[in-house]
């Protein structure tokens, strides 16, 4: 094994042990089998109930959103906001390389173009230095619309990623999508929990979208919900949920192309204990992160990636940066942590080198590419705090 | 209050008490609390975990399809069968006018057109002669396909709908389909339970789909079914619904745009439990039919569908048809039936009459209109009996 898996191996069992440990584990320590238990005793299990209700207003008192619709996962969350944003056939979005594919998938069951955007260092998210000077040079403006001048297609929106919970730099980001008449949709599924300048992630854009799968900060067993201020487009987006059926005593009268994409009421009785647990999940991230950050100090060549100072992240996942100077040595890392039964994972593959997105629009990617050879994530559940 | 409601009223509270009822409730009479529970302890409540593959496996024994993938709900079931059809932009996909919204849906979200096919009184489903006239009529074939001469555009697949669980005529159906090159692939959302000829629907087509919803048979909250007998077919749809990640120790790559669609494991607990209650819901469905059949012997104009003699039907909802000459007191029936805290419905608004679905090509569908002016559908519990 080389000295630099064995430093990494050796910090991480100095802050979770040497026992086998997951990249991230739920956990289920308050009431969440009192409310499962009380939603199947109403028997209303499915599309309707108080749990919802419930749910959707603590996320609401914990975000600061207006709205808040509750939904079967991530992934409809951002293809609703996409939808209800006016993001058409053949549209683009601009979103970064550096992502989970559900944020591109999204984009393309609206029928419109993915087209990828660098990010940068500091904040793991979209450079939106690098991107208004890519904007500048190859868009118009055009009827109030920013055009590809390349592609003749209309750019539509932006959606910033908080990558494993870090808040992007918003401020310049919503500067940009001002600038260039783009509509902002933050795609939060990471960042529960995490702020900018003081305002949870999610409320800056038109609409911001959280994910609850299983692996996430809280979890639904799956979920997911849209976050917006605007009262209309909450409005649209519980009925185009629901399969934008019409209010009635018993006609099926359905005024648009709906979806079937509500969150089932048994998943939100569990989301609604998890809400109950999240101050506390929160507070234990950001000590297994402070662990973390004493036990790395000492290995070399490695950072332990940490929260810029204009927010507070939730440290969703915590995130090792190897020096440029050792990036071949990452599979050795991970193939070793992995053999020592300590679950890590680089990050995701970027998109424009998937086989659906190879020949997509993308600017430059200098930062994504580096730092997409460079990061490990490494355990991260609150329970290991 | 018409005598006509006074006499329908009557005969449901003979059967169902005085007591207010809804349309369909969910039962948990088994191990749901138990598994559910389980599922929480083991803390795998997401889209791994022991359920799901407990439940496919039930879910295979008992429809004998080769081959069950879970997932979110019937319309994502549909959607994907849909797709790995080979179902592609502009195709036309021959659907019944009177069925939910969900199955014209999943054809748009393909970038298809639904094309709307009339009834049969003695199944309330696809009138397989009626269509074989109105294909010889409008179609050619070319190169292995069915073209519908007037659009220009290709007719892929045909979608029987089991309407309130009973069977449509399949042999009759699989006839057509086989002569008009098309793929059929069964909306079996409302008829887990239902046989024809002894062989459980849903596993006739290249596809069959199911429906977990809360007012179904079983639930599982929210939750579909994929049934199929192929086996690379099966593979795609896992694939597929997976959002197409190729397995790897640790690489993030994924070779198609892929969905969100797999049932969690919390869903699938569920749903696990409800497979052990699902012979007694079945029978007391049946029971319920037989108490409503006699108590409607005597109400004159009105007839309570029975399951046509080549078939056995689950009896999901029990169907009132009223006689042609009184199908303009079906909204009073209504009216009365629901003040009388007795919920009933109409059929669906058939789909050609829907905003969304107004200019899409159909058949001439009498059949179809006249069904959708006279169905009633009472309490249908399986707790009810």
């Amino acid at each position: 094994m080389s000295s630099l898996a064995q430093n990494i191996i050796s910090a991480i069992h100095d802050v979770v042990g040497i026992e086998p440990v997951s990249l991230h584990e739920p956990r289920f320590p308050g009431n969440e089998s009192k409310y499962v238990q009380e939603c199947l005793d109403s028997t209303y299990v499915s599309s309707v109930g108080k749990f919802v209700d419930h749910f959707e207003e603590e996320l609401v008192n914990f975000t600061g959103a207006k709205y808040v619709i509750a939904v079967v996962n991530g992934t409809a969350a951002l293809h609703m906001s996409l939808l209800l944003a006016g993001v058409e056939n053949s549209d683009e979005v601009l979103i970064p390389a550096l992502t989970f594919v559900a944020t591109a998938n999204a984009i393309r069951y609206c029928g419109a173009v993915p087209h990828f955007v660098d990010s940068e260092e500091s904040t793991l998210g979209v450079d939106p230095c690098a991107l208004r000077e890519y904007l500048k040079s190859i868009t118009e403006q055009h009827s109030g619309f920013c055009i590809n001048r390349r592609t003749k297609r209309r750019i539509r929106a932006l959606v910033p990623v908080h990558i494993f919970g870090h808040p992007c730099r918003l401020e310049e980001i919503m500067a940009v999508t001002r600038d260039f008449n783009l509509v902002l949709i933050e795609d939060a599924a990471e960042s529960l929990g995490s702020l900018y300048q003081g305002q949870h992630t999610g409320t800056f854009g038109l609409f911001g979208t959280l994910s609850f799968n299983g692996n996430k900060t809280i979890t639904t067993g799956g979920g997911g919900a849209i976050l917006t201020d605007d009262s209309e487009l909450a409005k649209r987006a519980r009925h185009l949920t629901t399969t934008a059926k019409l209010q009635h005593r018993w006609e099926y009268l359905h005024d648009e192309v709906g979806f079937n994409y509500r969150l089932p009421n048994l998943n939100a009785a569990l989301g609604y204990a998890q809400m109950e647990c999240l101050s506390e999940f929160l507070a234990s991230k950001r000590r297994l992160f402070e662990r973390y950050r004493d036990a790395f100090l000492d290995v070399p060549q490695v950072r332990l990636f940490m929260e810029p100072d204009f927010c507070r992240s939730n440290y969703w996942l915590q995130t090792l940066l190897m020096d440029e100077s050792i990036s071949d040595q990452r599979d050795v890392v991970l193939e070793d942590t992995n053999d020592a039964d300590l679950m890590t994972r680089p990050a995701w593959t970027l998109m424009h080198r998937l086989e659906p997105y190879r020949d997509f629009p993308s600017m430059q990617l200098p930062v994504a590419k580096s730092l997409a050879s460079r990061i490990i994530n490494i355990p991260s559940s609150s329970g290991l705090a």
